[in-house]
């Protein structure tokens, strides 16, 4: 292992960490994990201004330098959740509740339940409401050491409300410490007004709601839920073409309970993710390699509805799809919100090793979400740093429970 | 609902917590969760003095009582974990990450691995350590509202190790709010000196072990883990009768990957519980009702195993065994230290309903440990009581992640 620049003079160093243990996840570094052991990092203007052995740190003022030893434990980029749907008002505890009662799944929808009750509170939900209780979350992913997370609408499903999600996204971006990107989730479900009119439906997303979000910046991507109880396949094209006049990329809740083949048609869009994808076959899994689109895999939407088919994990590896992992955080099908515990679903229930596992909240997930300015700790990236006291990165898969964040630094500045 | 006292005066009250939905888990309350609203408690002495609906509240002097207003929100037990082996050295992360790259059992074994690696590491770690590392995941537990953990040794397998293990949880339950009750689990595995030589490690489990055990009061009761990778019906039968000798009682690792009867043998000691169970039968089922041996179920152990063989909750219901929940924190089957989670998964994964998935960390797991102070909040009991931030009980079970105590009592203290 080498550092990964020479000759780089250490001029202004904002901060150095020495002593460390370095995660880097860079895979043009031949070692597990990408790591660099007795290694340093120069921060400087919230970016990476070296990285390397210690012994090859280049001379620096060490009396105008703030330094902090690492002690010997590890450092890995800021953990990313690159797919939650973390703005929404209400709770479904209650249907929860009555579905292990032994309601029937109809019964509650009759009553009112299901995403319809979501998107019913979400609606007479004011932004303040909507702000503080997605505050709560970001904290709760903060405190894990999570730096980015996307965030998707949804559960607004007409315009204003929408627009209303997506503002209240980009306002946690400004005032929370995690950056933020958003998603405009608008075919996410057929509202009950629209009942019997889901081609009518997706006009109204295509033209009215998606140009005012564009109008307004609202959105970094746009996503459609692609599925027999969701939306088909030409509906799910008609919202990519609109996103593609737009310029803005797309991504896609894929082949989750059946195969639609929305991942190909992703991966025809070059879009950056298929989500979920327990149902997706060879032939898409190819699309995606070929076109660059990422697996998203999604645990704890998995585990909460008790799904017995796997993501095809072995095809994935076989044609080198990058794989990431998120928390899918949503009151109806993945009520969890923690990283972490995905990283643990991620290798207990697929079998993906911790290494991978690490690399799905970090490389991988920044690839989900079209970025090349973090996931991995290298010369340039953002300066997003999670300090951790264990002594091998597998811990953080492994174990869960007993918060091993020691430090967290997003763009150089510690939280 | 009405006060479960009548005609009490209320004097020199400690503290009076009034505007509260109290989820007391008493089952002599005819609503679920044994709710009562519009609320109050208070707490006199470490316990609790009166509760009942608040407008039944005796005359009280308002200007001595410290008087909190939970405004409307909820109140319930403390949490018990009632099955833990939280002391332990060493971490099995990188066998974990081995096993996911697709190296054997065997292999993992051969090189040191498994329970022996964690013997072996805890056997080397002195009493400071053992105590810091325990610590840690006691405030994450604390964290979680709970009150009340059991601690079992098992990680020594020689007097010297095993007497070390149960020290440092007296001195856990001396210096931490947490209340520590202690179990005796030298027959937890058959330790690499005695290997071919199970009874012979049975006698100095029953005699040596044992009488230093109890000579210098260290544990609360004695567990042994009865199956075809442990030890049989027999050798468990005589720890049984050793422990009889000395008035403690019994509780048994039964039943978790095949039927040895485990279960009828410690429910004939009249034992506090039978733990994992997930191959009990109804002859099984029936002993423990008779014998009122609490069912304790351990989800993180069966979702860490990717077990498919799920206990019997239909049976235990019908012949109306008490089922009480634990994490079964430890490093080889269970390293989740989170009782939310364990919640979580007794719903969505054993299909209780969120109101047995609380029993089962209240009401039914003091009843696991032999306790009759706490578990349910009534006159008498200990105040024990956790503040949560939630509209309905149902949603500790629901969601997972974001922390929803704020605050929480133990002997009537703050914490
Ligand atoms: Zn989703
Ligand atoms: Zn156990």
């Amino acid at each position: 292992m080498q550092s990964t620049t020479q000759n780089y003079e250490l001029e202004e160093i904002d901060l150095l960490l020495t002593d460390a243990n370095i995660a880097t996840m860079d895979s043009n570094i031949n070692a597990p994990y990408g790591a660099i052991e007795n290694a340093a990092i120069a921060i400087k203007n919230g970016k990476i201004a070296w990285i390397g052995e210690q012994s090859t740190l280049p001379s620096f003022d060490v009396f105008a330098t703030p330094t902090l030893s690492v002690k010997g434990q590890w450092l890995t980029p800021g953990l990313i959740d690159c797919h939650t749907h973390l703005v929404f008002a209400g709770s479904r505890s209650q249907e929860f509740e009555q579905r292990l009662q032994g309601v029937s799944y109809e019964q509650i929808a009759a009553q009112g339940g299901g995403i319809a009750s979501t998107v019913k509170a979400t609606r007479a939900a004011d932004r303040e409401q909507l702000f503080v209780d997605a505050k709560d979350r970001l904290n709760t992913l903060l405190k894990e050491g999570v730096t980015t997370v996307e965030i998707k609408s949804g559960y607004g499903l007409d315009t204003e409300n929408e627009i209303k999600i997506l503002e209240v996204a980009r306002l946690l971006g400004e005032h929370h410490p995690i950056d933020i990107k958003t998603t405009f989730l608008g075919a996410h479900a057929l509202p009950p007004e629209y009942k019997g009119r889901a081609d009518e439906y997706i006009d109204l997303v295509c033209t009215d709601m998606l140009d005012q979000v564009v109008a307004n910046n609202l959105a970094d991507a746009v996503d459609v839920f692609c599925e027999n109880v969701g939306f088909s396949y030409s509906q799910t094209k008609r919202v990519f073409q609109a996103a593609k006049k737009h310029n803005l990329p797309v991504k896609c809740h894929a082949e989750q309970l059946s195969n639609q083949q929305g991942s190909q048609l992703v991966a025809q869009f070059n879009g950056l993710s298929a989500d979920h994808i327990e149902h997706l076959n060879e032939e898409g899994v190819k699309a995606m390699a070929d076109a660059g689109t990422v697996a998203v895999l999604l645990p704890g939407a998995f585990y909460f509805l008790r799904e017995t088919k796997f993501p095809p994990i072995e095809l994935l590896n076989q044609y080198k799809v990058p794989i990431a992992i998120a928390s899918d955080f949503n009151p109806g099908t993945s009520p969890l919100c923690s990283v972490h515990l995905m990283m643990n679903m991620a290798c207990t229930l697929f079998r993906l090793t911790p290494e991978q596992a690490l690399a799905g909240v970090t490389r991988n997930a920044a690839k989900a979400l079209g970025l090349d300015d973090r996931g991995i700790l290298k010369v340039g990236a953002r300066a997003d740093i999670a300090h951790w006291q264990i002594s091998h990165p597998s811990q953080l898969s492994y174990q869960f429970g007993v918060n091993k964040l020691l430090n967290l630094w997003i763009l150089g500045r510690i939280n």
